[in-house]
């Protein structure tokens, strides 16, 4: 195993696929099952250049360079201890030459990337809307919760700027945003072509939302079946296996 | 059993609801399981005053009369033959005093209805964006299926028009268009408040949708785990039983 520096209250997990591992920061903020299912759901070809918006600690770049032949996966991130330990988790995957952490604002992606430059943009946002439950909280974990520094709209903004022409936005969510989610699509062309609830069991209310649109694509949404994370007794559907485990 | 005149090609069917039986043509539009799904789906409250909109043959309000505690249903439609089937039905079903049938354009619904006031207003519209698919055709059954005489927004806009203030919209369509009906609820202020999704059997995709709005509602969505239509064995699940029969 290749020697890494973990800071204090950081830790390497494994990510299950290729070897790659991941650091995290117990206290702050650690990936949770909806990055991981949308790196399933996410269609990257051989050859594609990814851009990750609201990247984190870089799970999702990290987990496409093992699940796809993507040439280039970019991931941009404002919370630089989230960088930090993102380009470190690069390097300790010797992922440098495919993989490049940015230090940025996704609202000012003007100053970081070049306009229609990317075939693929993916993105796993804050949730929850401003105003809505928290106040004066600007540590990491509310930071990749709440829209405090970013909302729907400048992520879906942002993404509609680094696209080619046709090129595929994938995003997860939470069902309740989902009008908030099509409207603010269409608003900047990106057309809905492809969507998925996951519910936790069968018959349970879904509570995420994974989603597929295309830039000045065609009006055509393919509604999915759901997803389901865990059969009845509570252990991972072998769908869901597939997508967490090689 | 009331007599009736059944015209050519007519045939009485039984609604299994308080003995209401429904007359419909079997060359043209007969109801299918979106409009008995619709008023499974639909809260109708003890009083309320319900319009709904493409009527058809009158099965939706007919059926929301044996159902709920309406205190008047009316249904407007602009196929002069369904009205007069629809009329007819409310007359056999001796509902006269409490179903009214409208032969109109909901395009021109302030000729027929006062703005604000309906407290409910349900639709199951024609489904299929024009263009999409025949031409020239003109039949009944393409007039219910097709957007030929009214689309999408023009539905959604009746809707908003007869509603009085967090009045409640009830609406089935089709997933496809889901992009299409959350963006034109909110051009008329009507909020999406909760959708389900309709699966013919489990892990099948949805081939339909259940929608609920309210006009000048907060935003606040709930997405309800998929209605799954039939069993593995081809049988009504207990759920669509319960809303099909007594």
């Amino acid at each position: 195993m290749t020697k890494t520096t973990l800071l204090e209250n950081e830790r390497l997990d494994d990510l299950h696929r290729c070897g790659y591992m991941i650091i995290q920061n117990t206290q702050g903020f650690c990936f949770g099952i909806d990055s991981v299912l949308l790196t399933g759901f996410a269609e990257v070809k051989k050859g594609d250049k990814l851009l990750d918006l609201c990247t984190g600690n870089g799970v999702i770049p990290i987990l496409l360079a093992a699940k796809s032949e993507a040439a280039h996966l970019s991931g941009i991130e404002i919370q630089s201890e989230s960088v930090d330990m993102a380009k470190r988790s690069v390097e300790y995957n010797k992922l440098s030459g495919r993989v490049n952490i940015i230090n940025g604002d996704v609202k000012e992606i003007e100053s970081h990337i070049k306009p229609g430059s990317f075939d693929v943009v993916s993105a796993n946002p804050p949730y929850i809307e401003a105003g809505g439950g928290i106040i004066g909280d600007y540590s990491p974990k509310a930071i990749a919760r709440h829209e405090l520094y970013l909302n729907l709209d400048d992520v879906i903004k942002a993404a509609a700027y680094a696209l080619k022409f046709r090129g595929r936005f994938y995003m997860v969510h939470r069902p309740s945003r989902l009008a908030d989610i099509f409207c603010a699509l269409r608003k900047y062309k990106l057309e809905p072509k492809s969507m998925r609830l996951v519910q936790p069991y069968e018959n349970k209310a879904p509570n995420l939302l994974l989603i597929e649109a295309t830039l000045g694509g065609g009006k055509e949404l393919k509604v999915l079946p759901a997803l389901v994370v865990y059969d009845k007794d509570g252990n991972y559907t072998k769908e869901c296996r597939d997508i967490y485990y090689e």
